[in-house]
């Protein structure tokens, strides 16, 4: 029964989410739904990307998810990148409808790129198409290597996992080689890096991989 | 609409919830609810409790909640304890439902504590009450002190938050002060305790709590 309601919503949410992918498509808005554990680094890793200048060329959007508050927003917005914030209140992740409103407060002809930064949370999000063309997955070294064998379904959906803190690593005791195979061994399509926000380390191999992407995507 | 299918499905599990409390008071078993993100340390905590004895003259059990994997069910069932395993498959936290059916393999009379280890979820495990007698979140210094604010529900319903992992301190640009504050800024009622199940630090003084609001319940 509960199964059935929660069916329901996804395929509602789906047509929404193909909804937002043909808009972006049109004005070539290449969108990254980012998504992660509480704590693990995405608007750390969004100030970095936006402070080191790997995207320079490119006009740079953020839609920001949080249950509450705007502390992200705020931290991103300093940065003087056009920021939308969602409240979600009572939701634990991003949906179709979120994102289709909160463009509305985006100019999108005057954007090349668009993240999303998803609600902190490792499992809701996943289930959520929110009109993205590439989902990433950041896994802290902290959190451990056994997280892509226990919330396999964001490894799964993802095509880009960073490992973050990796400046960590030596406190940790946790072996990439073991976030690495494991993740693998849930999807092995994905494609990983390893950086750190705070040195800078992989930084300009994220950004890359961006351009790459897009390229695929919308050409140069 | 969502918010209404939410609220119902609240409501029913609020009454499985008491029925769970009624037959944990009938047993006398003291119900702990952790929750947490994922990586936050929760089952790492249950291993330095068990070994460490703070609680040797208690008769433990735990219910271990994953979406998937029975991996934390096997490091603590080494350590020669009861573990009943509920792999959640879609839902992102234990139940009223899911806690009553887990019951049913253990024994509740040969038991005096009962620790619940919620899916790693720093939102939704706060929403369905289980009949725990406390709600306890773990924290790990790495997250950051933010958490507390923008994830606040969790914070506002546990009577105890323990701040973990407090030997990455050096390394993380983390404030313990910052955490209390944002934590008591939004419970302002909450027992804090430091620890780290690395060092053992802080252990006893978890073991001490537990004792305590046990005592409070079922006397000595």
């Amino acid at each position: 029964m509960k199964v059935q309601v929660l069916q329901n919503i996804l395929e509602f949410n789906d047509t929404l989410a193909d909804q937002n992918r043909g808009v972006f498509d049109a004005h070539k808005v290449f969108v990254i739904n980012l998504m992660s554990s509480p704590g693990a680094g995405k608007t750390t890793l969004l100030e970095r990307t936006l402070k080191e200048g790997v995207l320079k060329d490119y006009r740079i959007g953020v839609i920001e998810g949080d249950i509450r508050t705007t502390l992200d927003g705020e931290r991103l917005e300093a940065l003087k990148v056009p920021v939308v914030q969602i409240n979600t209140a009572v939701a634990c992740h991003l949906d179709g409808q979120m994102i289709s409103n909160a463009c509305t407060a985006l100019d999108l002809d005057s954007l090349d790129i668009l993240f999303i930064e998803n609600v902190g949370n490792l499992v809701c999000p996943a289930e959520f198409r929110v009109g993205e063309h590439q989902k990433v997955v950041l896994l802290s070294v902290p959190e451990g290597a056994d997280k892509p064998l226990k919330y396999p379904l964001m490894f799964h959906e993802s095509s880009l996992l960073l490992i973050t803190k990796t400046d960590m690593l030596p406190q940790a005791d946790v072996e990439l080689n073991a976030i690495r195979s494991n993740a693998l061994q849930v999807n092995p399509t994905l494609d990983i890096i390893e950086l750190s926000a705070k040195t800078g380390a992989g930084i300009a191999q994220w950004g890359e991989w961006i351009k790459g992407k897009r390229t695929s995507c919308f050409g140069k």
